[in-house]
């Protein structure tokens, strides 16, 4: 069911990381559904994780690790979230932890660990446990693909993305990979993301890094608006590529090393929604004109969570007023007197109306297509912001209906 | 598609109302589509209106014209919004006021205008304007079943509820009529409300009565999270009861009325749920133990909003990690370890975990049924609220994805 083109699996090795992937038995299927990553000592590390109030056991584990600014070791597994699995939940996290550090022969609080699948259901880590100093064994550099593979739950494909660059004439490489098609909403969604690169930098200025390229991507999509007790995405760093430590995140010698992270995370960002539950649309909307970059995102996501914009992309149905309503829903003061709106080169609305000059046969020309671009320009300041989302489906409903049968 | 049972349509007259519907030919397939009200000259008028920033012309025409405090007749469309319709839109809108004023023989700026149906397309006033003089000749004291057929565009029935009360030992009556089926959402949803009573009372004591209605039904109430630019619930008051006249909301005097709209604003706007688009399931959220009600409503709506838990109670699966999950989404302060949840008389989450004695059986049997009760106790606080949602259907998306044709 994915919309368009999606990046290729075929990701270059990333000195200072190692990784391995089987199938433990979580997943009861038999899939890969357990990944160990092995890293160079003393990595730096940098995290964003769910703003969720009943966070899973891993994203508290990890967000305490992040702190320490050192990481030697990546543990996840995909069939289960160990997400309100209370106090034994995180026993079973920590276990997962000190499996992971025994057979990768370093210490437990530098392994982080993720988990993506049913939410509630006890963790069965006793498979992982006995998985896993196996996969110690079977370390490689260019397992990408079933890393991918091993942290799916509903996806249809794996997903990854790189970008190589010279930070100080030195090459360098970011590679990203990442999970989710569902519950798919700012801030994050069932969504993990893990990205690795041989630059060489601080934690801190890491953490900078990644936050802005977070905005900018997975911040940025909207699926069914959920947002997931498991959201994760960790950025580690080797330092193998063997350039001067970056320690100032606006240093200009920094910035190869920062647009190659925002690709990175955009281009995974976008493969999710092509992959979105049951999506048969990829949609783009662009906000323009707006007084500040936050409502610029605030319409555009409130236009891309409306389930009746959403509907109407499924059945490529032109109903722009559904547009211009969910804009007035979101919040933002507005002027409908000087609200512009084209669906892609159509114009269809102006001046708060429909402009005299659409038609329904344009409208529908846009609306038959695979990409559909939506343009809004509020004519009220300089900022603008993008998000993309997919549409609502036959398809999205009958995953979702049965999601654990 | 209506879920469990539905108030009668056999409805009493109310002194000092008369209404007459046809159909104007708005709607293209024959159906009633235009209803006219007649009222007692100077009835007290208060309103609730939309939220949205870009509301239809009628709904600015009206609030306006519920400041004046005089109401002498009502005309209401289906089929066509008149919402971003620009200055035709307002135009037209206060041409169909017009005609109904000529038809009923009063001033023009006391009658009040709704329109609901699809948004952005030009009103045909022209077919109002021709029915108008005729419905005049039609009036009738209870032609409530029609009235309520005639605003409605795709509810799959007329909805409708009354009660009856003594004012000071005199007998008066509420009747009220509504519409609505998707958009719902608060503060409202394409939805209509119209409330009809011949208590006697000033429209500012009428106004706090309604606001406090409508918070606690039409505000408490999900269907799919979109607002739309239509919103709109009247009441108006002919005084033809004869009591004394109220002017103070919290006089205990005004105690019967006040519970009346409350409990006719609160049985529309569940037979609104009952009537979601492709709603298979009535669910009722309430959440007991915030630290305040704001908590406990936001808590409420955002579990009630959740697509990801309407697919589930429509796939009838007890997925209770996405209850759960969905609290944590609130952006409300809280503490896992005190979250208690039963799905009907089930305890299902104790200490913010599953409970011991929960058995996947026992949940099973609460999801399988028609009607679904999910109760959140946040163990912080002593507020509560409830509110009301359906579940996200294959018939919602396709009613959705090609609603115009």
């Amino acid at each position: 069911m994915a919309v368009g083109n999606i990046p290729s699996m075929d990701l270059p090795p990333v000195r200072g990381f190692r990784m391995a992937a089987t199938a433990s038995g979580v997943k009861t299927n038999g899939t890969l559904d357990l990944l160990l990553v092995e890293m160079e000592p003393h990595c730096s590390v940098a995290g964003v994780f769910t703003k969720n109030r009943v966070p899973a056991a891993p994203v508290q584990l990890c967000r305490e690790r992040a702190s320490y600014n050192v990481a030697e070791g990546l543990i996840v597994n995909s069939g289960n979230a160990n997400a309100s699995t209370g106090i034994q939940g995180m026993l079973d996290c920590k276990t997962m932890a000190s499996a992971a550090a025994t057979a990768l022969g370093v210490p437990a609080e530098r392994i982080f660990v993720s988990s993506t699948g049913v939410i509630g259901e006890p963790l069965p880590v006793h498979h992982i446990v006995q998985a896993t100093p196996e996969l110690a064994n079977q370390l490689t550099d260019d397992g990408w693909k079933e890393a991918a593979e091993a942290i799916m739950t509903t996806d249809t494909f794996p997903k990854g993305s790189f970008r190589q660059f010279e930070v100080m004439e030195h090459a360098a490489t970011v590679v990203g990979i990442a999970k989710g098609s569902g519950m798919i909403h700012p801030d994050m969604a069932t969504m993990l993301g893990f990205l690795f690169t041989d630059s060489a930098i601080t934690s801190q200025a890491l953490q900078v890094l990644l936050s802005r390229a977070v905005e900018a991507s997975f911040n940025s999509i909207s699926v069914d608006g959920d947002t997931s007790t498991n959201d994760t995405v960790l950025v580690f760093a080797s330092g193998r590529a063997e350039h001067a430590l970056i320690d100032d995140p606006d240093d200009p010698q920094a910035q190869p090393l920062a647009q190659a992270l925002c690709q990175v995370c955009r281009d995974l960002a976008q493969t999710i929604v092509r992959d979105g539950e049951g999506a048969t649309k990829f949609i783009t909307v662009t906000v323009k004109g707006a007084g500040s970059e936050t409502d610029a995102k605030q319409v555009g996501l409130t236009v891309a969570g409306s389930s009746l914009v959403k509907t109407a992309c499924f059945g490529s149905d032109p109903n722009w007023g559904r547009i211009i309503a969910a804009v007035g829903n979101a919040g933002v003061e507005l002027t409908p007197e000087t609200i512009t709106i084209h669906l892609g080169d159509v114009l269809i609305v102006e001046q708060g109306g429909r402009a005299d000059s659409y038609t329904e046969a344009a409208g529908q020309a846009v609306m038959d297509q695979e990409e559909i671009t939506i343009t809004i320009d509020l004519g009220l300041g300089d900022a603008e912001s993008t998000v993309w989302t997919s549409d609502l489906s036959h398809e999205y409903v009958t995953i979702n209906a049965d999601y654990r049968t």
